[in-house]
């Protein structure tokens, strides 16, 4: 089967492979629609970083791996013992692998293992390829009612909801987004799905601004041209600040609006992956109370939770989708248009065998 | 009568001024114990940071003022409507002053007002002093069984309370303090006090070390000569590191001990006031889900639950007094000794009255 594979620091190969066995427990699932993740981008620019060069300590696997981790499919086929699955099933790919042992595993922090991985950058197949062959704990039923295009974003959306139930934001909050790329936006959306309303978005791109303002956000400012810190108080009416900030952006003005910005006793939630260390006033969480929280993958009570307002039509993402591209145009039309054109995209997602 | 008043950097008077009016509401308490903080040194050698140079928002005072925040006493006096002191009531003073207006304060955050002061401080007087006159509700009862010295512990004890509520910790929990000044020892003491029995500090002063264990510490490490991450995990026992840490040095290997040893999901509580700015890891935070959370000054239920383990015998704190000192020695004995003898002290207290 074709699947493609990292091999290195920009090197992506569409490879011919075996298809793997379908064991007990396992299930054949053809992929349709899969998403580009900042992680692919991340890895293939200044990678590999979370892509193990040495057997990694779950998968036993390293380079070269099977990409793609955002994924709906159709299941072929179920190996024995499979229990909640059966061939023509739509399902979506929870893709976190954990050892189930380490303190944070016995500690119920799943998303959190001391060894975890990723099914499409640890090992054990990826999305952007013709089969992939998982346990059936990785996956989850698609509702009916939404598109196979639609569930390749599943796995986004449930980053978004997870750093929304860690920086434990109510309906009535007024909660500020650093960042308008692919994750503000799936929180804006996500936000906008549990009642919230009041949401600030602080974004330069054109086009992502114009984005934020469909995906539901009451107001998109400008670094470039708005005085962010002073606009978000105004919009807060004298209760000090926002209570809930979202960093989506990973760089130091961000985390400096956001310590700005959050009252006394509010949230700043971490979303970002960071290059580098960042500058904090320490203080500025000590005199207030301020909070700084990090979030990381998605659990599954995360993807149930997609999954329910996407059956609600509470969440509607199809508006996240900048650019489809062919299994064949991966790199060349995908990864390039999220590094080149960044500005001007959200989510690219590839049509790999459709649906 | 005489009071101790801050005039600027490094000059502290023992100034001759009018005993203030007892008004409506207002109690007239003669001070008897008053502890040296950390923020009273920081003010004389770095300040005025805190002490307002301009009129208090809310005291309306600036310099002179007077100072001392860590305070038991007696009443001497009460003005009309006074409704739960009466003259010869022993009392500790509870210092947090709030406007009560701002949206922090109607959000219930008293103790992050962005106008916020401190008696001894701010203004409204000062507990090195003969006498102090203070609306009642700066005022709690001091248990019988705890005599006016111990009374004038309670203050820095409820800042170790309210930082062991805000790290949200259990009894069960293993805690790493970084840092055996007066506060990580105040800490150590109330972990004991709700029943923490796991309790790593990391200090390196000699005295300090000693007073650790005899707080309670189950162990003491010291960073120059131990390694503090090394020595945690393996304490920690396969749980991946520690559920909590209090960070009260204020420099940067502290908190990259503390990033470097909380488990998935654990907190790091923000303690120490800092000069300047930290250099966080901010992926330690995300990948891991870690919590860094503030705490400041202490509230009413604070206060509360010292005077209750104060009461109920589970908070014997004597052992952090490592000197006392009278009214005139103040600057000379008391704050040298903090500042120039740092190591070989944890609290010093002034016997202003006595009793
Ligand atoms: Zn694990
Ligand atoms: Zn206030």
């Amino acid at each position: 089967m074709k699947a493609l594979r990292f091999h290195g620091n920009k090197d992506l190969r569409l490879d011919d492979i075996p298809i793997p066995e379908v064991k007990k427990g396992y299930v054949k699932v053809k992929p349709a629609w899969a998403g580009i993740c900042g992680t692919d981008l991340h890895e293939y620019l200044i990678g590999p970083m979370l892509i193990p060069t040495t057997a990694h300590k779950i998968t036993g696997e390293k380079v070269p791996v099977g990409i793609g981790h955002e994924m709906s499919g159709l299941v072929e086929e179920v190996g024995d013992g499979v229990e909640h699955y059966k061939v023509g099933d739509r399902v979506v790919l929870e893709p976190i692998i954990y050892d189930g042992t380490c303190g944070a595993c016995q500690a119920g922090s799943f998303n959190s293992c001391y060894s975890n991985g990723f099914i499409g950058i640890s090992g054990f197949g990826g999305a952007f390829s013709e089969h992939i062959v998982v346990e059936e704990n990785y996956l989850n039923h698609l509702p009916d009612n939404v598109s196979m295009r639609t569930g390749a974003l599943v796995e986004p959306l449930a980053v978004a909801m997870r750093a929304i139930a860690n920086g434990n934001v109510q309906a009535s909050d007024t909660v500020l987004i650093l960042g308008g790329g692919p994750i503000g936006l799936a929180i804006t959306l996500c936000l906008r799905s549990i009642g919230v309303k009041n949401i600030i978005l602080s974004e330069m791109a054109a086009k992502r601004k114009t984005l934020a303002l469909e995906m539901g956000a009451s107001h998109v400012l400008d670094p470039s041209k708005d005085d962010v810190v002073a606009r978000t108080l105004e919009l807060c009416e004298g209760a000090g600040g926002v209570d809930v900030a979202f960093e989506c952006a990973g760089v130091q003005p961000a985390v400096d609006v956001a310590f700005r910005t959050v009252r006394a006793r509010g949230t700043i939630v971490g979303v970002s992956v960071w290059e580098g260390p960042a500058s904090l006033d320490i203080n500025k969480l000590v005199f207030r109370e301020r909070r700084y929280v990090g979030t990381a993958a998605p659990e599954h009570k995360d993807f149930e939770a997609v999954l329910k307002a996407l059956k609600e039509e509470r969440l509607k993402p199809d508006g996240l989708v900048t650019k489809t591209v062919g299994i064949h145009e991966i790199e060349q039309e995908g990864y390039k248009s999220l590094i080149e054109d960044k500005a001007n995209h959200a989510k690219v997602l590839v049509e790999v065998g459709g649906g």
